[in-house]
């Protein structure tokens, strides 16, 4: 088995170069050991859906765990000849020593909400921006994407197909680990097997069929080998004039002699809807009706409820390209902004304003709490707070939109969640990451509780992300603030 | 210096599983020796362009060096009580023996011509497939993109911004490798200059100016550290209220007393076009003529041209996600078709019917040449010849349109050159990489070479990509034979 870690991975400098020049300059300035606070989020659900699946922290964590750097690299870095030798010298005995909480994998999140809290030393803080909003971003992309398929499909398993046209190697591997966590039942990719256990699955390509003379001496060589788990690819020629005529006739003469049934017939091309129907006719002509009839080609979430809604006969879905690129929207948008620096032990917030007002940031070290119903364990909202405030579950609650403001809603009969826990404290893990199926199984659980409103593909209902009072008012006042202060630095 | 290489990877289970079930397959029926011929190739520009940039070929020659597999290997694939004994030992001394010609990185391409093809055992040419689609999809996807982007420009410089959007690790260190190659000057990804030499670049981030009490000060203390290359980004506060009167501040105050100059100021956010033109007024009355103005904020090659069309005043474009992910069409569909095997030492072509018409493939072993204006060497056409035909170009050559068999045209005053070289003759690798600035200067210089309607974004011209006579003729007859061969199975 494969350590399914970053031994051997030479990633300590995947970072974006000016966080080095930031880093370095922090030591000029006695600015180095100022404690800051980073809260990494994301501002829209991909595809315009109702939440987000997070994925990644396993990978965050091991590569914090791993971060350091070597002889080599201080040595490239000197090169650059724009480097404080004392900045080499800390990195060469670089170890993170910060705090890290984070929303652990598999669950729904949306917009606004911190899924990483980073508390560190400026230098620290910065040297890892790159790799936390790398590996969120592109695990909670297809973890996302995977969900919104799986749930296309109405208990129908998806089988995750990608890798040829994913985006690098790592695209593969550690897509093919979130699609699982998204839902998928297995992955065309044997490394991701091999590296975190999601099934790898796969049968036979049009190259099988063409290697022989006839389509018929390919199944049924192919059924010699795989009796117990044969699915053969019918649309090499044609698959209702040979397709399925042969895959029935190996059937007959190959499997049902050996006791074994034909398990399945994949169509990758044409008309699917039509064929399928077509094919489903033919298979239970001739005694096959517990022969599943699987479907591949760029499918996605929309193909597969269009197939679906014109009565398709579809048992599984094969999904390639548009699952691992996350076509439809292939950034999934996460940043990760100063929210705080500590001068003399005490928190001063910062905020990030923007012309583009969803630009602007939310100030202060904070916690993000999710409100669930009593009764139904429905989330009914999550409210993002200052760290020190506590939302009392015992009393009625009343939130608020951050815009208009005047829209409240009073909550009762609720319980509140902390959803952010404790990952790294002073640079120690005090972590122990689920394995890939608890995170898989506690996702379906999460998602199974959301509304159906939220669930939507068009048109969801916006979950409600508010702020605290206290967080709202000190967003105004910075911004209030900001807005003289600095505008009337005059040029002269 | 990092190798750039794939050491210390393991990558050789890379593979999907139907691969390895497939080359299993082979054991059993005496086929594990046929030599078979596969064609890589790709149906469809990306964004519908017209044309296409090849990359990733030196990953494929390092991919297919450092092949093997290990204990852990045969011990997980044995654990699947699927593969017969005798192949795993294959696995185990497994040393990839076969020829593999491809067209060099940079070169511009064609959908429908084979990019690389594979002569060698159905179970070695089996076993490589994910792997050499994952690396040219992924590095050809990105090298066009980047093309598009930095035609789109115009001559100002473009950096590479994408990593924190990238799919996974891979996608950020050979989408910057890639990014090159299409003719980016750099990169912010810091590990893909250290391991490929790709400049990396970088100045501050907006928590950089928050983690001060002004803005001026951290405008100040970053020109004090790096007044040879000092790029202040102004849009934290207020572009024209605040950052450019800071900017021009410490340009004053100083950089100027050092005898340097600002080189340049970065807007990330808010109605650029005008912003670009407001700070370009504002600098220039300060005598800061020569400062440049970098935009940055979700830019393609779509926006820079709109950008330029409204006359923004901007020097060079920091360009992220978009690149990186190749956002408008994250998808370069290379295949990898069975073309031909070889019985007795003949070649036999093989064909891949389709209910798509443009699935259907091209069989045979084949070539692919360029033909080129003697005067002016320009590409006039590409043609597709079985491998043992030769282009006379002493002599006039007619094309024809494979579909409109009687649309043709005679070329006359070219010469014609044979795109695909060798790679590996029997295993062992016969081609050295050009060095990346090489093939970045190459790709320059192909691309300078097309002709203009080839190169427009909106409606570009189709390149002629032909069969030849033979080709055509070879192709006809398998598609008649097979449309009634295999239909003529009948169920009974």
């Amino acid at each position: 088995m494969y350590h399914n870690d970053f031994s051997g991975r030479k990633l300590s400098m995947l970072m974006d170069f000016y966080e080095l020049t930031m880093a370095n300059g922090y030591f000029s300035n006695g600015m180095k050991e100022d404690i800051v606070y980073f809260d990494m989020f994301f501002r829209k659900n991909p595809d315009n859906g109702g939440f987000s699946i997070v994925a990644g922290l396993e990978q965050v964590i091991q590569y914090i765990k791993e971060l350091k750097f070597s002889e080599d690299d201080i040595e490239f870095l000197r090169g650059k000849k724009i480097f404080k030798e004392e900045f080499l010298q800390y990195l060469k005995s670089f170890k993170f020593t910060g705090d890290i909480y984070a929303i652990p994998e598999g669950t729904p999140v949306f917009p606004g909400e911190p899924l990483i809290t980073v508390r560190a030393k400026a230098v620290d803080a910065q040297l890892i921006e790159t790799m936390l909003l790398l590996t969120i971003n592109h695990q909670s992309l297809i973890a996302t994407k995977a969900n919104r398929i799986v749930r296309a499909a109405k208990g129908r398993p998806i089988m995750e197909f990608g890798a040829r046209r994913s985006h690098g190697y790592d695209s593969a591997i550690y897509g093919g680990r979130a699609a699982y966590i998204g839902g998928v039942m297995g992955t065309a990719t044997t490394l991701a097997d091999e590296m975190f256990g999601v099934p790898a699955l796969g049968t036979m390509a049009h190259s099988w069929v063409q290697m022989f003379e006839t389509e018929y001496e390919s199944f049924k060589v192919y059924a010699e080998n795989y009796p117990d788990n044969c699915t053969l690819l019918i649309d090499t020629y044609n698959v209702i004039k040979s397709g399925i005529p042969n895959a029935v006739r190996v059937s007959r003469e190959v499997l049902e002699p050996m006791g074994k049934r034909l398990k399945g017939v994949r169509i990758d091309s044409g008309d699917i809807a039509y064929l399928s129907k077509k094919c489903r006719e033919m298979l239970n002509e001739a005694g096959l009706t517990d022969c599943d009839i699987v479907a591949s080609n760029s499918l996605d979430e929309f193909i597969i409820t269009d197939l679906l809604d014109q009565g398709a006969k579809l048992d599984s879905f094969g999904v390639g390209e548009r699952l691992i690129t996350a076509k439809s929207e292939p950034v999934f948008g996460c940043v990760y902004k100063l929210a705080a620096v500590e001068k003399e032990g005490k928190i001063i917030p910062k905020i990030k304003l923007s012309e583009n007002e969803e630009k602007i940031t939310n100030p202060g070290y904070k916690k993000v709490w999710r409100l669930y119903d009593k009764k139904t364990h429905n989330p009914i909202a999550d409210v993002v707070t200052m760290s020190h405030e506590v939302i009392d579950d015992t009393k009625p609650y009343t939130i608020f939109d951050e815009i208009h403001v005047w829209k409240k809603k009073k909550i009762t009969n609720f319980y509140a969640k902390n959803l952010q826990v404790p990952i790294f404290i002073n640079g120690e893990c005090v972590y122990d990451s689920p394995s890939l199926d608890e995170i898989r199984l506690y996702c379906k659980n999460q998602v199974d509780n959301l509304w159906g409103e939220v669930k939507r593909f068009t048109n969801p209902h916006s979950y409600y992300v508010d702020l605290s009072a206290e967080l709202w008012n000190c967003k105004q006042d910075l911004i209030n603030q900001f807005s003289f202060k600095d505008g009337a630095q005059p040029i002269e």
